[in-house]
């Protein structure tokens, strides 16, 4: 467990746990996106948690402040041949609840994974943010990261 | 080992072995941005191999013509909590031969590792593609794949 610091509050940052799953899958249900693609059924939440829980490279984590988790965030180290071979961290499914973002524990909690990476052998950070999302486009760009992707999704389902 | 065709012509898709990796350097480095960072010591990328190869969630693949490698990709299996606990196929390093490309190769392999995904149980397909390919985003559109996202990438050394 780390600890963190946003407008001069701790926060935790710890691996998250099965009973967090209900307090992720609100933050998820709590986004303009994630309200009409997040269902309301913990079963494919708690099947996701444990696969993700038996693999070391993944490290799906929650942030606290207290008892309360006010953050999540889902972490993959990448190894790859690309680039001279360079390892990558891969940051899924960010999500800091509204009162949070506005002390700044959205910054903190990115330097926290970036520590993370480097601490993993990681060279690159790597992340895709949905275009209807440009308050957060902004938010990583102050962070410098360089939009000089386009990232593609295509649905596996029914092929 | 799979088989797959392209114009009429059989090539083999395989888990990568260690001695492919100087024929994965070769097609990293014909590219117009992997001429500029893809170093020529093997060290880095025989090194990324075998990471690669300890963890079975990941699956570097080389495409043979022959005895000869003609193309490259490296899928990923992510578990993950948003969109309902959806997997995703990962995709990075896409590299195929230019004479391999003409004869439609390209599309085969993308088949081949949607399949790849199905038998894993994702549900979704990612990948980024820099900006400066607009080649390979008119062929990835072809393939069903949705610009939906902005792909940002942040170096981590020196942090």
């Amino acid at each position: 467990m780390d600890t963190i610091t946003a407008s001069g509050r701790p926060f935790k940052v710890r691996r998250a746990r099965l009973d967090d799953v209900a307090a992720i899958m609100a933050l998820m249900a709590d986004d303009p996106l994630g309200a009409t693609r997040e269902p309301a059924d913990p079963a494919p939440y708690e099947a996701a948690f444990h696969e993700i829980e038996a693999d070391p490279n993944h490290f799906l984590a929650v942030v606290t402040q207290g008892d309360v988790v006010v953050g999540t965030l889902q972490l993959t180290i990448i190894p790859g041949m690309s680039r001279g071979g360079t390892k990558r961290l891969q940051i899924e499914g960010v999500r800091i609840a509204g009162h949070a973002r506005r002390l700044g524990l959205g910054v903190a909690v990115m330097e926290w994974a970036h520590e993370f990476g480097v601490c993993h052998g990681a060279r690159l950070a790597q992340l895709t943010s949905d275009r209807q999302r440009p308050d957060a486009h902004r938010f990583y760009e102050r962070l410098g990261y360089v939009p000089s992707h386009v990232g593609f999704k295509r649905p596996l389902m029914g092929d």
